[in-house]
């Protein structure tokens, strides 16, 4: 762990540059933050006004600069106006502070980036390490750390003083947000529903530190259970994904990524570039990442919460025991419906439950299903009893209990038996007791002091299931996901030929010599200039053949007219050859023109697109989709970041709602899809070694009972 | 209104037969809440104990039987065991009660259904309305009336006595539900989200009185503003759509509904009937009923809070004002994800909003865009400052305040600036400001006293704002839902050729001449005996031709060889014939052989599928999807309740993934999509006309550019 960063997020001895007697200004609440949590004892470090204005702040000295500081200082935190900033960074240098966190905003965000830069390369050059600039900082109820500029009090206009910006108690999440405003409405939002912080890092402009620094900064951190995140981009998304991807082994992570509007900034040379979304490439890199998507602040809190106090299963089969029946199925429909399975009990449960229901022990109307409905006469004790009948039941792996305390006999001596059954199983289990009221509150909150996150409807619970069983599956996969892209290509010719075309297309034949070089199954074929040469190639290759327009410009060929297809002879080449030399010349094509491509023609198979585009954020993309007529019909397609593996590209063809097809169909036989993996992680290969290839897309790539065949491929080079 | 209705829901004088004073028993708790309610004065009528048991309960005189107690009863509340509930109905007929509900269960719900339909037919017999068995009853702040047996307090282990089952105040939601579970745990939610409640309604297993009855008799409610309903399950689907599309008018509707596991019940003599979900149908079902759907209960309680303090928008485009830029863009992802456009500003507000920015009077770093994020150092002033810009500003029809109160210059004044933007402007508004501790409470509820409906999250402000918008699209449709279903077939021969064949599938010429009664379009064909014959018809209708097996036992003709396609003189349909008829042999269909169909061969044009079955609770059903290979494959396709409108079947041409093929897609023209429309109509006829139809479809159906053609149509009948 690097010193500066643990003066950062640790710090011993901390200056505010910029504190202020006076409430208007921000660096007034934020040493009046750090005042209160030293001196009630959260903090117990030094602390450091600093401004030439003031002699006092607040009762404490105040330092007319950093130099007069008579300490060593472990973290500057710095809140003055934004031109002042670079003077007081060359302060920071001078004193040899290691860290600073630069609260004040004006830099970036409002379009000064020349100000940013200069105040980020004195910092770099002086060796200190910078969190922000626009940020709220840190704040951290372990060590009393309080950077926040909000008032934690406010009095209302009606003379009310209630408190505004609630101060978390020590507790083992930690929050990373690139909104200010969200941050602190989400630690509202968590300290009102009884969880506790372990720390929230506000990431500001990003300007040094780095999200995924400080992903890995708190991986490592023992107090740490689980890391939110609050998303709204990245710069260099590849890292943050190796960042994750390392630390979700140690910690589960969940990301809510905000801002789903489209860049449209895409060339739209191939479909494959113009139809994936920005939403679904963040969603796709999360996943490989291994971290957990949250599509609401409510799911992240509710995953966080179920991750911060649960160990992940080891399956995704539920039990649901209920009083409630209709909140029973309420729940199981929640847990169908996000991909986890409610298999029946086994049969020696059954069996329990029938003899128990005969001797009167649980209420005789009970079935021996799951959800298992104890019914609103069940008791608390018909809970623990039902609990022990369950016990050795085999063929789950989470457990929810929907213990509704409306009905008369359940008291909150259930949550002894709900924890028992815990504690004696060992499986990972949650709690719902559904409404606002006193009752529902002490039901959640005894749930919640035995370790069993609860929650108030039954959807969510089944949420937090759902969330459980995916972070067990990223962290049991065996590989990280590793950034292995090249800097320069491994065909040097293709950086030659890019530096002397103008329009960087890669055209024929060397996009086929390209494909050829990576093991791309290929039909026979020779780009050919005259009608005799046109006939000699396809008397050897074989009848029938396809003849295309070989052009720098024609992208869509077919809509052209450039491509004649099922030539049977000779005869037919010929006059074919002819009329599309006339189209080119109507076309006025001539100076595009370089030849025409006789193939053979292909078997008949299965049309599929597989292409790929560099995403200015993810880098080298992959997508895998319906191809030929249908790509744009169906928009049924899937992707990954590069590098794509061989159980990548499985998985890929699994997602296909095409699938069945591929896979063989109401008794057809499927196709080759061991060819097809490897189609797939050689075009992978392709854009991680060769940065020059800028889009490649294979459309469509035919794909047989065995083996298969490269049609059409595009190529654009950088 | 029925008085026996009025009698059941608004009671002047109750006997709860059954009142005990032993807390063990329900009879205990149900006299005791209706007695608190009378002592509080909410419940103004008169309330009679009757157990034989007992002289006194809890103090009242208690009488022997309901003949005994000396006054008119409008309502008698029923909790004693299921087997002495025939006398007490007998008692209650006696009695000249008009209504009753009955608490008690052991009925239907676990198989005594004899027991049931005894109930149901003393109190028929006898002119009383029963709602029950089996519920909860009746909660209504209003009118004081309180059936419920759920003991308000309790007190916990640790002696503790705290609110178990709150009680409501008075409000405007009016709550239907099919669980008493689910019912309680509601109130308890409504309740501690600070609202009130109109009635309670516990369907229990409505005997008699049913959801639809009750939807009606609350939408003529003065006092409902909004009817939400917890569904598991509906008898007769037709009458609950009539019922709410007519109150859907009057009164918002949305329906939580639970148990989404597939009822596996249908024939799968056609795709149709096996491909349908039985959750689509009620989704469908819903939606043509004109009710909103909610998929959790936040949900259901979140809509309902809109809908019952707003009035549904004019559009769809929603405005979004904030000083948190992250949660400005969490709203504007959560509105066009649900379909609600967030559409720029007008240049007159982009202006206005920048003049305000270079005079100061909003932040200089304000940009005029919607989302409108007044940034972090905006006070209650920016906001009102800002409302006053945006007043007059054209093209949006609902509008969303995120105000967070954590920044330090916003309190809870913005409340007024946000509630006079409201007033001015008359567009409805909801807010949000997120957070669990004081001061968001505060915000929240100073929104709502102002008749504003406030949200813990920007994502559940921005589903409120579709549900209204949801509403409005309803409530302006220009007809309701009407189940025009004839009892008889209005083609007679259909009753007739069921009773004459054993397994009753309609098979050629009959199923064409079906087709044909109701114009739709077939090829010329003609079914023939001989090889002779077969030659004839081909040579009439002109080459080439299709020939197809007849039979009435073989379902997927291609699979055991019995079409031949595309034969193009009198040679190959001899050839064909014979073959086909060794095929008959060989397969030993003799039996049910009919002989075999001779029909032109189509036209190519696109594939769909038009078919229709009966669901068991909705009746008939009618989809339209992608046919022929890709029937399976894509399962693309959509449903609807029949009868089916014009305006119905162009809705479903165009809720299909090839709509765009359809309507013309690349440059490629359209197809014929007023003859689809007359399919898919003239289907839904059949269907509706013809009970002795029970499943019926056209797969494929060739669309082309100008008409389309029948290729292959299976019917079913009953």
């Amino acid at each position: 762990m690097p010193s500066s960063l643990r003066c950062l997020f640790d710090p011993k001895s901390i200056a505010v540059v910029g504190a202020s007697p006076d409430p208007s200004k921000l660096g007034y609440d934020t040493y009046l933050n750090l005042q209160a949590s030293k001196r009630n004892g959260a903090y117990r470090g030094r602390l450091y006004a600093v401004n030439p204005r003031h002699k006092e702040v607040l009762g404490d000295t105040c330092h007319p600069d950093l130099s007069s500081v008579p300490d060593e200082l472990d973290l500057a935190v710095i809140v003055v106006p934004s031109q002042h900033v670079p003077d007081v960074m060359n302060d920071v240098v001078r004193k040899g502070v290691p860290a600073a966190i630069i609260v004040s905003g004006g830099f970036s965000e409002v379009g000064n980036r020349d100000l940013e830069a200069e105040v980020i390369r004195i910092a770099s050059d002086g060796g200190v390490r910078v969190l922000g600039p626009n940020t709220l900082g840190l704040l951290d109820p372990h060590n009393g750390v309080d950077t926040f500029f909000l008032p934690e009090w406010k009095r209302t206009t009606d003379g009310v003083e209630a408190i505004s910006s609630p101060k978390p108690k020590p507790g083992h999440l930690t929050l990373l947000s690139q909104s200010g405003g969200v941050g602190a409405a989400l630690i509202d939002y968590i300290v009102g529903s009884g969880a506790g912080l372990r720390a929230f890092v506000g990431l500001g402009n990003q300007a040094d530190v780095s999200m995924d620094e400080v992903v890995s900064y708190y991986a490592e951190d023992d107090r740490t259970r689980a890391i939110l995140m609050y998303v709204e981009g990245v710069r260099d998304g590849r890292k943050l994904m190796e960042a994750c991807s390392v630390a979700s082994k140690r910690k589960p992570i969940v990301a809510l990524k905000a801002g789903r509007t489209e860049s449209g900034m895409r060339a739209a040379f191939t479909h494959t570039a113009s139809m994936v979304g920005q939403v679904e490439v963040y969603s796709m890199a999360f996943r490989q990442g291994g971290v957990i998507e949250a599509s609401t602040i409510e799911e992240l809190f509710d995953a966080g919460k179920a991750l911060s106090m649960l160990q992940p299963p080891e399956g995704d089969r539920a039990l649901i025991i209920t009083n409630g029946g209709g909140a029973g199925v309420i729940a199981a429909d929640a847990c169908e419906q996000m991909g986890l399975k409610v298999p029946p009990l086994d049969a020696r449960a059954v069996e329990t439950l029938k003899r128990l229901a005969l001797t009167g022990r649980i209420p005789s109307t009970v079935s021996p299903n799951n959800p298992l409905d104890l019914t609103g006469s069940a008791s608390s004790l018909t809970f623990k009893v039902a609990s022990e009948a369950l016990i050795g039941a085999a063929g789950f792996d989470v457990c929810l209990f929907l213990t509704l305390h409306h009905a008369p006999a359940v008291y909150d001596d259930v949550v002894d038996a709900v924890s028992w059954f815990r504690n004696t199983c060992g499986k990972p289990t949650v709690a719902c007791d559904v409404g606002e009221a006193e009752w529902a509150r002490i039901m959640r909150s005894k749930y919640e002091a035995y370790g069993i996150p609860a929650y108030p409807t039954p959807d969510r619970a089944a949420r937090a299931l759902h969330f459980l069983s995916k972070y067990g599956q990223y962290r049991s996969r065996p590989e990280t996901w590793r950034d292995t892209q090249s800097q320069r290509d491994r065909l040097p010719w293709l950086a030659e030929f890019s530096s002397r075309e103008r329009d960087r297309a890669l055209y024929e034949p060397y996009a086929s010599e390209l494909l050829k070089q990576y093991g791309l199954p290929l039909l026979p074929c020779e780009v050919v200039g005259d009608a005799d040469s046109a006939v000699r190639v396809a008397d050897e290759i074989g009848y029938p053949v396809a003849m295309k327009v070989v052009a720098t410009t024609v992208s869509h060929k077919t809509d052209v007219g450039g491509v004649s297809l099922g030539l049977r002879d000779s005869i037919e080449v010929r006059r074919r050859f002819g009329a599309m030399m006339a189209m080119v010349d109507r076309l006025g094509l001539r100076d595009s023109f370089r030849g025409i491509l006789v193939q053979k023609m292909a078997e008949p198979g299965f049309e599929l697109l597989i292409g790929s585009y560099r995403d200015p954020f993810f880098g080298p993309i992959v997508t895998l989709g319906a191809g030929g007529t249908y790509t744009e019909l169906l928009r049924d397609y899937t992707l990954r970041v590069a590098p794509v593996t061989p159980s990548d590209a499985d998985q890929m063809m699994k997602e296909l709602r095409i699938s069945r097809v591929l896979e063989g169909y109401r008794g057809m036989p499927g196709y080759d899809l061991e060819c097809l993996r490897n189609v797939i992680v050689q075009l992978s290969s392709v854009m991680i070694e060769n940065p020059s290839v800028a889009q490649l897309e294979i459309n469509p790539f035919l794909l047989h009972r065995s083996g298969g065949a490269v049609i059409d491929a595009k190529v654009l080079l950088r």
